[in-house]
C-alpha cells in the first residue's frame, strides 16, 4: 500500500497526539445541533454554526491561538511561528453539516487540526512558519448554494459579491443574513497575512474503500471530475390493454433499453469511472397507461478530463442509437473539472504515514472538498480516515477513535515538516 | 377481414339508422358535465349523471320506451315485443365518465341502442321479443370502486351489500349517496323481467387497431385476462462519487437489468400479449445518490388463462435470476380472468356487417367492459367502432359520425335478428 521511501531520509518529529481528547472534542461539538438518532443539524451561517465556532475559539484561545475572521465567514486560528516573515501553513475543514448530517464530516478536519495545535502547544514545539487552523464557511451549501462557498471565495474562484447574492429557498439573501452570523463570533480582528505556503485537509472517506481494504489512511491523489446530465425520453401515452406493441411509443421501454446500454458501456469503462443513475421519473405513472415521458439523471465521475470527454460522447451516441420510436434528448446539467493534488504533498503524507507505521493507500476523492479550491492557490493535499460502511451525510455516520487519532498523527507529522521548510 | 358467409342465408331486415340524429344526441349529452377542452366530467351517482339519464328518459319516452330502475342504479328502457312471455334482448353501456373523459366512451353504446330503438319506432317495426336498452351504473368506478359495478351486481358477481359499502376518497359511503341519486330519476318502477335472452354492447375501440387497419367495425371475440404485479428491488443507498461499483447494491441498476430482461422476454411472447411497465418509483431520487429502492408495476394481459399463468411463472423466474446484489420481491396486485364471447353472437355480427357491407375484423378487447359480466349470464358480444388515434379516457377522445352510424346499423340488424329468434 503506497510506495516505500528509503530509510534514513525521514524521521518523525511530531509529538504524540491525544486520541481521547480528539474523540471527546467530537462528542462535545456533536451536542450543538444534535438530532434524535445520533446525527447533527448545524446549518451554515446559523446560530448553531456560530455556537460551535465559539466553543472552538474557546478551546483555541486556551492554547494560545489567535482568531480572526474574513468577510464571508471563514474563521482562522493562528499559531505564530518563529519567523513571521514566512508564509503560513494552513489546515482545516468545516463545521456546518447537512440537514441530517453526522458527527464527523468536516468536523474531523477541524478537530484533527486543533488536536495537532494542542499537541504542539503541550510539547512546547516551535515551528519557523505560522500554522493556521481554518474553518471554511458553508462547505455544504445546503441553505445557500454553492457548496464550498467559503474556500472558493478565499481562493478567488467565486467573487464575494456573487456569494452574497445567494438566496435560500425562502428568498432570503445571504448578504442580509451574514452580518448577524459574523457578529455572533464576538469581537474578532479581520483576517490578514494568509497567503498559504501549503494546505492540508483531513476528512473521513465518505466511502467504503478504506474499511474494505482494512487500511487506516487514504492519501488522496486528487478529486474526480464530475458531469451531470439529464436524459429525457418522450413517447406517447397509450392504454395498456388496447394498444399493441407495434403501435406504442413506449417511453419507459426506450428508457430501460438506453439505461441498460449505458450500464453495459460503463461496466467496461474501467475501475476509475463512477456512473450513477440516481433520479428517474416516469409519467403519468399509472399501472395501466403506457408511459409517455421518462427522464433520468446521470452522475458521471472520473479522475481525468479526457476520459470524461470520451464518456460524454459515448453517452450522446448511445442516446442517438436507442431513441427508437421516441424522442431522446441529452442535456448537460453541470460539470466540475478533475484536480490532482501536489505530488510533493502526497509524498510527504506517504513519508509521515510510514514514519508512524500507519497502513496507507492512495485514493481519489469522489466527493468535492474545500481542498479543491486551495489546490489552485498553493500545494495542497488531503488525507482520509475510514468511516463505518462508507456511510456519510447521514445520522449513522461513524468512525473509530483510533483511526481518527492515526490520521491526526500523520497530519501533525506532515504539518510540522511543512512548517519547518525554508522559503 | 372476417369470414364470408354464403349468400342467401342472411338478408338485412333492419331499417336504416339516422346518422345525424345519433351524432347530435352525443353532442347534447356532452353538454352535461362539459369541460373546457371538449371533454366531459360526469361522475357516477352524481347530479350530472342523473341529469344525463333524465334527458335519455325524455328521448326514450318520446318513442314509447318504458323506464325502470334497479337497486344499484341500473336504468332499463324497454320496448315491448309482441310475445311478452319471451325473454328480452338487452343492449347498452354506461353514461358515467372518467374525471377528464370524452364524449364517446360508454355514451356510444347507450346512444347506439337508443338510435336502434328510435329507428324501429319510426319504421313501425315490431319484434316478438322485448328489446331493453340498459344504462349500467358506475362503469368507471372512479369515485366508488370497483369498475363495472352496476353490471356485476346485475349479473350476481358482486353482492349488492358489498357494493353499497364502497367508500370514496373522502370516506363517504355509497349506501348513503345512492338514495338521492335514485330519486333524482323521478318516479320510476322497479326493474323486473330482465333475465336476458342475449346481450350486445357497442363501444368505441379505445385503441388504434381499427383506425390503423382502416376498418369500420371490430367484432370482439373476448376480453383479455389481466394480471397486475408490483416488483420491488431493495439495495442500499450510497454516495455516487465515493462508492465503487463493486461496493454498490444499486437498486436502479438491478431494476433496469430486470426490466430489460422482461421486455426482451415479452418481445418474443407472441402478438396477443400486452406487457406494460406503467409506474416506476426510484428512491431517494437524488442525482448523486445510488438508489436504494426501486419499485415498478407490471400490467400483463392475454386472451388465454394458461398463457397468463405461463407468463406469471416466467416473470417470477426472471425476478429470481436478476436479483444480483439486491433483494427482489414480486407481489401480485390483482387479476381478472379472460373471457370469450359467444360464437353465436360473433357469427351474427359477422353476418350483419356483411349484409350492410361494413368492413369488419375480429378484435380482442384490451379494456374491460360491462359485457364481461353479462357473458357469464347469457350469450353476449360486443362491437367496436374506431376512435381517433386510439385515444380514450381523455378530453381529446373523438370518433367519426359515419363510423358511429355504421356500428349502430350493425347493432340494429343484429338485435332485430335476436329479437325475432324463437325460444
Amino acid at each position: 500500500m503506497g510506495e516505500e521511501t528509503s530509510p534514513g531520509t525521514f524521521s518523525p518529529r511530531a509529538p504524540v497526539v491525544n486520541a481521547q481528547r480528539l474523540w471527546s472534542r467530537h462528542m462535545a461539538l456533536a451536542e450543538i445541533g444534535a438530532l434524535d438518532q445520533g446525527g447533527v443539524n448545524r446549518p451554515a451561517f446559523s446560530p448553531l454554526d456560530a455556537q460551535a465556532r465559539r466553543l472552538l475559539i474557546e478551546w483555541a484561545r486556551a492554547v494560545g491561538l489567535q482568531p480572526s475572521l474574513d468577510g464571508i465567514g471563514n474563521l482562522f486560528l493562528r499559531r505564530p511561528g518563529t519567523q513571521p516573515e514566512l508564509t503560513p501553513v494552513l489546515t482545516g475543514s468545516h463545521l456546518d453539516t447537512q440537514p441530517t448530517g453526522g458527527k464527523f464530516d468536516g468536523v474531523y478536519g477541524v478537530l484533527a487540526g486543533l488536536e495537532m495545535l494542542e499537541t504542539l502547544h503541550d510539547a512546547g514545539y516551535a515551528s519557523p512558519r505560522d500554522i493556521v487552523l481554518v474553518v471554511w464557511a458553508n462547505e455544504e451549501g445546503s441553505r445557500f448554494a454553492p457548496t464550498t462557498m467559503g474556500s472558493s471565495v478565499f481562493a478567488g474562484s467565486l467573487p464575494m459579491a456573487h456569494a452574497l447574492q445567494a438566496r435560500d429557498a425562502h428568498g432570503d439573501c445571504l448578504g442580509d443574513v451574514l452580518p448577524a452570523f459574523l457578529s455572533a463570533h464576538g469581537e474578532l480582528p479581520a483576517a490578514t497575512n494568509l497567503l498559504p505556503y501549503a494546505y492540508l485537509e483531513a476528512h473521513i472517506e465518505q466511502g467504503p474503500v478504506l474499511e474494505t481494504e482494512q487500511c487506516t489512511l487514504g492519501i488522496v491523489t486528487g478529486i474526480q471530475g464530475l458531469r451531470w446530465f439529464e436524459i429525457e425520453v418522450r413517447g406517447e401515452e397509450a392504454h395498456a390493454g388496447t394498444t399493441p406493441r407495434s403501435a406504442r411509443a413506449d417511453a419507459l421501454h426506450v428508457a430501460v433499453k438506453l439505461a441498460h446500454a449505458l450500464f453495459g458501456y460503463f461496466d467496461h469503462a474501467g475501475d476509475d469511472v463512477r456512473f450513477t443513475i440516481g433520479r428517474w421519473r416516469t409519467e403519468p405513472g399509472s399501472p395501466n397507461t403506457v408511459p409517455g415521458h421518462v427522464s433520468f439523471t446521470i452522475d458521471l465521475r472520473h479522475p481525468h478530463a479526457e476520459s470524461l470527454e470520451t464518456f460524454a460522447k459515448a453517452i450522446d451516441e448511445l442516446c442517438r442509437a436507442h431513441a427508437c420510436t421516441c424522442q431522446v434528448t441529452l442535456t448537460p446539467l453541470s460539470q466540475s473539472s478533475p484536480i490532482e493534488f501536489a505530488t510533493s504533498i502526497q509524498a510527504l503524507l506517504h513519508r509521515s504515514a510510514q514514519a508512524w507505521a500507519v497502513p496507507r493507500m492512495e485514493l481519489i476523492s469522489g466527493a468535492t472538498h474545500d481542498a479543491k479550491w486551495l489546490s489552485a492557490l498553493t500545494p495542497s493535499g488531503m488525507l482520509f480516515v475510514p468511516c463505518e460502511r462508507g456511510i456519510s451525510h447521514n445520522q449513522r455516520e461513524n468512525a473509530k477513535p483510533q483511526d481518527l487519532a492515526a490520521g491526526a498523527q500523520v497530519l501533525t507529522e506532515s504539518i510540522v515538516h511543512l512548517a519547518c521548510e525554508a522559503p
